[in-house]
């Protein structure tokens, strides 16, 4: 079967460049059969795609004098709505015309596109953004990053059962474990929403929950999934990502500052080369929306061409594992969540 | 003038062997003169500065049956108040015979003895604990990093007050710029706590506000202070500890997996060491609780005796610049303060 992807071509800091290259890697990467739905400028799609005759076969151009770019104002964008390049896209997901949406446009505005036009499964309020981040041990996945910022109990303990189902797929896990995100200072555990949110999470049957977790345990591995509210969450994946980057710089200053400094790296640049490989941000471009009756995936506004392949990719995986089913199932057995949260139809 | 300090000696997870070693260490570094009193079991702590008659000379052991451990419940420890190790020595500073305390205990206990003993400045609900992290310009001073997880947004504009005055004395700066830490979602810039806190700061005359920062601005050094709550301070200060720590995982398996990488490590080995210095953490050891009406400096409860005798520093660093009258001062400039907040006498 084709896997059919629609792609937000005016999204992120660059536009079409980014995306057709983006596409034009994944098509070369991909292990099934792919085509591509691009909503956007046409001519300026067009001459980006002009560059991949291979890639051209499989596309077809969307145009549309609606543009929503990283300026606009999500309450804009949702009023351009349907008739927008990120509108259209997520529409045609809504409309079986595509099996996923990929963009890296405005974060506010596709997460409330897709609310309205993919809707949100029975027992979920809002859809929640993981990250999967590199650990000492292998990937543990983190969520919410930057959806939901003033989180109920109930808000988290959604966002671990679909993190735990969402892990499953990427991780490959049978029982991952999940740990709730909190402070380690010995006598205050943290505030009233973690400490209700870890009783509801323990009462949940068949779910490996392991208890409060603290911001170090993220990059340790110490569990496979871990649940915050958008707040912290934004806040500890930035931050993950300030340090990676001020210890780049200070390993690079230390080894250009001598001569023996540049010549060990010299020798040695094959393991720097695969150092760096491990931390590079693009391998874990891609947030799904978790939540959602449709796959909708988010890249980051500043990838380049190898990020939004990524982005691309982890769509294709998501739509053949069928993710969604798999998160329903999990948020059925979550007994607890009878009784939580309205329902969204 | 010597500077007189009282130290936890029981405090931390190895207790006073690091304690008195730290000591003997922060005395051969000081340049003015010092004295230690130690609080805790007395043939323990002997038997300790036995190894040290150097440092024994200044030194005056006070024993106490009641001692608090890590493993002490903060009201346990409150209620255990003025024999036990750690209030004895809070309130060897309350009444004079001391001019700061050094402890590595308990922070819950150690925070509530030290509101109790010492008293709060006025206008300050609750202490804030700030951190001095490494970044890529110098050094960012960071708070509140645990002791309030719940906080108003007039907590945060006296945590700005007092971080701004702590960073003139730490930073050596006359004009330290101060950002908030949101998160960099476009539309939903954060909640409304701190979109009211960035209102009053704007409002402040003669000071450095710089806006909303996010996690990667801290080690970015984009803001000389960065201000949150004590739960999104905690997570990013540990997120940004793990992350340090599976960099240098994923550095040295990188070199240690081919033998140019092993050859290169040698070359470049002063180079490396030269690395591990600067994000030493040892070397960033030692809290101040601000808003106190004395000098009251945290360790880290798993710290060494380097790190002790850093936190040793800090404290006698902090009542030679006379902080708490600064941060007096400052506080008062702070005009929107006087309406702000319940008075603590």
């Amino acid at each position: 079967m084709t896997t059919i992807l629609a792609l937000d071509a005016m999204g992120g800091d660059v536009g079409p460049k980014v995306v057709v290259e983006g596409a034009a890697i994944a098509l070369s990467q991909s292990q099934g059969p792919l085509s591509f739905l691009l909503f956007g400028d046409g001519p300026l799609i067009e001459a980006q795609l002009d560059k991949f005759p291979g890639l051209r076969k499989y596309s077809t151009i969307v145009h549309t004098d609606v543009l929503i770019t990283n300026d606009t104002k999500p309450s804009t964008a949702v009023r351009m709505g349907r008739k927008s390049n990120l509108g259209m896209a997520v529409d045609a997901v809504a409309k079986g015309q595509a099996h996923a949406v990929v963009s890296a446009g405005n974060t506010g505005a596709y997460m409330a596109l897709s609310k309205i036009l993919l809707k949100t499964l029975k027992g979920i309020d809002r859809p929640a953004i993981p990250a999967v981040l590199p650990t000492i041990k292998g990937k543990t996945v983190v969520l919410d990053l930057g959806a939901n910022i003033d989180c109920s109990a109930e808000s988290l303990v959604q966002f671990a059962l679909m993190g735990e189902a969402f892990s499953r797929e990427i991780l490959k896990l049978a029982h991952p474990t999940v740990g709730l995100l909190n402070i380690g200072s010995e006598d205050l555990k943290g505030n009233a929403t973690v400490q209700k949110a870890a009783q509801l999470l323990k009462d949940i049957e068949d779910f490996n929950f392991s208890g409060f977790v603290e911001g170090n345990d993220i990059t340790a591995g110490t569990t496979d999934v871990v649940v915050t509210d958008g707040f912290s969450g934004n806040v500890a994946l930035k931050s993950i990502e300030g340090a990676a980057h001020l210890i780049k710089h200070l390993l690079e200053q230390a080894l250009s500052s001598s001569w023996l400094g540049k010549l060990g790296y010299l020798i040695a640049r094959s393991s720097f080369k695969q150092f760096k490989g491990r931390i590079d941000p693009r391998l874990y471009n891609g947030a799904v929306f978790l939540g959602l009756r449709h796959i909708a995936v988010k890249s980051h506004g500043g990838t380049d061409t190898i990020g939004f392949a990524n982005a691309i990719g982890v769509a294709i995986q998501m739509v053949q594992s069928n993710l969604v089913d798999k998160i329903e199932q999990r948020l059925n057995l979550g007994a607890s969540l009878q009784s939580v949260g309205p329902e969204n139809a």
